[in-house]
This record gives structure tokens, sequence and C-alpha cells, in this order.
């Protein structure tokens, strides 16, 4: 499935000076849209396109999945009627929609979600208000989460987020998300050109098969820890958000605030706490 | 100015097992809300919030105005009437509100706006679709453009861009677009925690002062290339535009169709050119 997120192009190469031509391996991006079948407020029903993003095709079902929960839209699994691919192939051969059915019993109001996320507190726009709105949104309490992790399975899991990346070895293009269990172990990942959509996938993953909430979990990103990040992972009930790269400041804000514990520009040997630190041991 | 990007926090630091207390520079991560006050396509007033994207604080009027131009809404420095911060400060201290207002004469279709941008071809959602919006959207013809560059020249751009990485230096936590010129001067840096801004930030610049279009320039950027900055340097008139990271197959596209020249990977002596590689000598 993953290898699907690869193209191949003929480019040049320059080195000292020299130009040679090569066959390279690129990272797919191609937009998906994702299209609504739901029941409005008064129960009639009604079908919209809600979102597109450019991502890296595979595991689309779980991108539109993931979305739909960590945006707040659905909350879980049996939330969801039928989902697939909707329609022909595009001009290149991919499918670039995916049609998300909802329970009758699911009811979505549009307009409430088009009034927009971080403009929804009184206070104006802020992080503060960021935060508030992540605190209406959430449903799952981390405290409820006993994992813990040894310093040194921490420091290890770059590394073994890397020997997973099948499309990034190919093409330096890619994000990552894995989910790591206490152990160190990483049990799924997910790449994409979007590090937001590779959070997306994995979460979406992690819905489809019932794992939520994610409390017995931690994810480590490739790349640095926006606030977007945090807020999809605790959506999803992790503990914990280990990231390759550096942390922003809402990021922390809400990690502290919503007792994620979060760590930054881990390598072997060293890395940095920046919320919750209890559970490193 | 870039200064005020970053904030202080204490964290643990942690160190073969052992962690201290030290005081970090984060870079900082806030919402900016962009509100637009323009006519209406039959002469009628309005004003209303167009878009909230996650920013760094510092020169928030240019990241409005080139959000504003690579997006079609406005062409060139005169449909801005005026543009400044709007409302008291949030309680963290920072506006995060720029108002802009457009001149009379510039007509504005916020339902047309709407309907988004990827979704306007009738072939359907796909690249090839995207690519012809962005032939919609486009003012400038990349071939009226006459830079060439030397292949050292291009390669000691990453190391010019990060000796004026201000911000970056002291968080590790921020992207960089700087606007170089045929010498491989650097002669204006922009940082963001997002890519996107970081460069409509460096447009907005050019934009308010008449640099447009930016026919003798290149842009570097510190990160991976993909469309959707490829598609803003290619409505400033930008003819080049090289990553320090890698691109992807929709970037690549969109260079080859507006003959562009993409550069990738960019470090001493070695680099991959994926479009029109003839502007580099």
């Amino acid at each position: 499935m993953r290898a699907s997120g690869i193209r191949h192009f003929a480019i040049d190469r320059v080195e000292a000076g020299d130009a040679s031509a090569v066959d390279d391996a690129i990272a797919i991006e191609e937009p998906l849209e994702i299209r609504l079948a739901f029941s409005r407020p008064d129960g009639r029903r009604g079908e919209q396109s809600i979102s597109v993003t450019m991502r890296t095709p595979g595991n689309d079902e779980e991108l539109a999945a993931g979305f739909l929960f960590t945006e707040g839209i659905i909350h879980d699994a049996a939330d969801i009627a039928s989902i697939g691919p909707c329609g022909p192939p595009a001009i290149n051969g991919l499918i670039n929609v995916v049609r998300v059915e909802l329970a009758e019993s699911v009811r979505v109001d549009l307009d409430r979600l088009e009034r927009h996320f971080y403009t929804s507190s009184s206070c104006g726009v802020c992080g503060k208000s960021s935060l508030d709105a992540v605190a209406v949104q959430g449903r799952y309490d981390i405290n409820e989460s006993e994992l813990t992790l040894g310093a040194d399975v921490l420091d290890s899991l770059p590394a073994a987020l890397r020997s997973q990346q099948d499309a990034f070895e190919a093409t330096g293009g890619l994000h990552a998300s894995g989910l790591f269990d206490a152990s160190g172990q990483i049990v799924q990942v997910r790449e994409d050109v979007g590090r937001h959509n590779a959070l997306d996938k994995l979460i979406g993953y992690a819905l489809m098969q019932e794992m939520l909430p994610l409390s017995d979990y931690g994810v480590i990103v490739s790349g640095r820890a926006s606030f977007e990040l945090l807020q999809k992972a605790m959506m999803a009930g992790l503990p914990m958000l280990a990231a390759v790269g550096a942390p922003s400041s809402l990021a922390i804000e809400l990690a502290r605030q919503f007792d994620m514990t979060l760590a930054g520009f881990v390598k072997p040997g060293l890395f940095n706490l920046y919320a919750r630190p209890d559970r490193v041991e």
C-alpha cells in the first residue's frame, strides 16, 4: 500500500558542477477530497465535500476517518456506516475522492463547523482560545493513562521509526507518525507529505481497529511538534508525543494544559522534555 | 522584529539519562486572523474574517498581504487602502488580528473564493486540476525572466540562508524563505513555524515594496518543496525555487508546466534539478 506513494521522474543530478541524468523516486502529492453523507440536526440527509487536502495516496480511508475524528465530527468507528473511494479514477489513474457515509443517528451541524475552530472563544483569537476549543472537543482524560517509558526506550524511537519508513527511505520526502508501546516497539507507521495527514492516517487506523483511547501508547513524529499535531494526539487520548524536531510554544502550552508528555529533539542519549516529564523514567 | 517570535520556557534536558532544568528558547506559534474590508461585485462594502493561520508573530502585515496576493484576491500594492493590527492585545499581549481594507475599486466575490481552489476544474479533483487552477490565477509569464545562476552560487544558498535565520539559530524550530539575486546574495529573509507563512511574508514584503514580478530573483526554502510553495512562488513571478529538502511530485509537475527552475536537496557540491535546469550554469 505504502509503495503506491512513489512516482519516478527523470531528473538532473549535479555533483561538483557535473550534471548527470538519473531516475529519481519522488513522494507523490495529490489532492484528496473528503465527501460526507450525513444527517442534519433536524434529521434530513445531506451530502457535501468538506475538505480537500494535499496528501500522499495510500490509506485514504484511514486519512478521512482520522480527519473526521480529530476534527470532532465523529466519535467512534460505529459512526461510520460506509467508507470508500468514490467515482472513476482521475486522469492520473488515482481515485482522489473518499466518500464517508455516516450512520443515521449521527447529527452534523455544518454551519457550526464552518464557524472557525480558533475563533469560537469569546476572548478573541489567541493561543488560549485555541486551547479552550480543544478542551471542548476532547473526550478522553489523559490522566487515566498509566504509560511510563525508560529514557533509553524514548531515545531509541527515532531510529525505530526510520527503519519502518519505507517511502522516506526511497524519496527523502515524507513525514511519518509511528505508534509505539511502553516497550518502545513501533506497532504501526503511516507516511505522508503532510505531517498532519500522517497522524490522521495513524489515528484513523486506530479508530477503525477500535483501539481508542490510545492511553497505553505514545506517538513519535519525524518532524517538528506543532499545535495541530498535539491537538490530534490529544483527541485520540495519546499521553505522549515525541518529536525528532522542535516544538512550538503553543504545542508546549497544549501539552501542559492537558497533562500530555511532550519530548523534542529526540536523539540517542539526548532529548528535551517540555511537559509532564514524570512519564519518562 | 523577528526576535519577537521567541518565548522562553523552563524545561528538562535529559542527557545520558540525567535530567537538568534549563531555560529554552521556543518558536512562538499563535493564530493570526486576517479580516478583510472589501467591495462586493455589486459595489456594496462588506467586512469578514477570511482566514485563521497558525503563525509566528512578526511581519504580520506582510503575511496578510502575501496571503491575499498568492490566493489571487489582490494583484498589487495599490489594491490595499490600509493594513494594520486590529483591536486590543489578546491575553498574551499579542495582537492576533490584521485588518486589511481594500481600495474601493477592488471587487471581491467571496462566494467564488469559498468554492474551493482545487475543485474548480471540471475534470474532478486531481493534480492536473490543481495545476489548471494555478494557470487561471497566475498573471506573470516566468519565461520573461533572464535569471541564470552558477552551480557554485546555487549550492552556497543554504549556508547563506542559515546565517540569516536569527530565530532558527535560537530555537531550531522555524522554517525560512530567502529571496536571492543572481549573485547568490540573500536580499531578504522571513521565518515562521509554517513554511507557507514564511513565503507569504516574503512575497508580502516584495508586494508592498512594489518589486513584483520577482523575475530577477529566486527563492531558497529551508525545508521541502510542496505544491503550495511552488504555487506561491509562481504567483510572484519567481523563476527559481531551491529547497534544502525534497520536492513532491506535484511540485515538480507545477515547475515543469510553468517553466520554473526547481532545485532540491541543495548542499555544497551536490543538488538535484527537477525542472528547467538550463538556468543553472
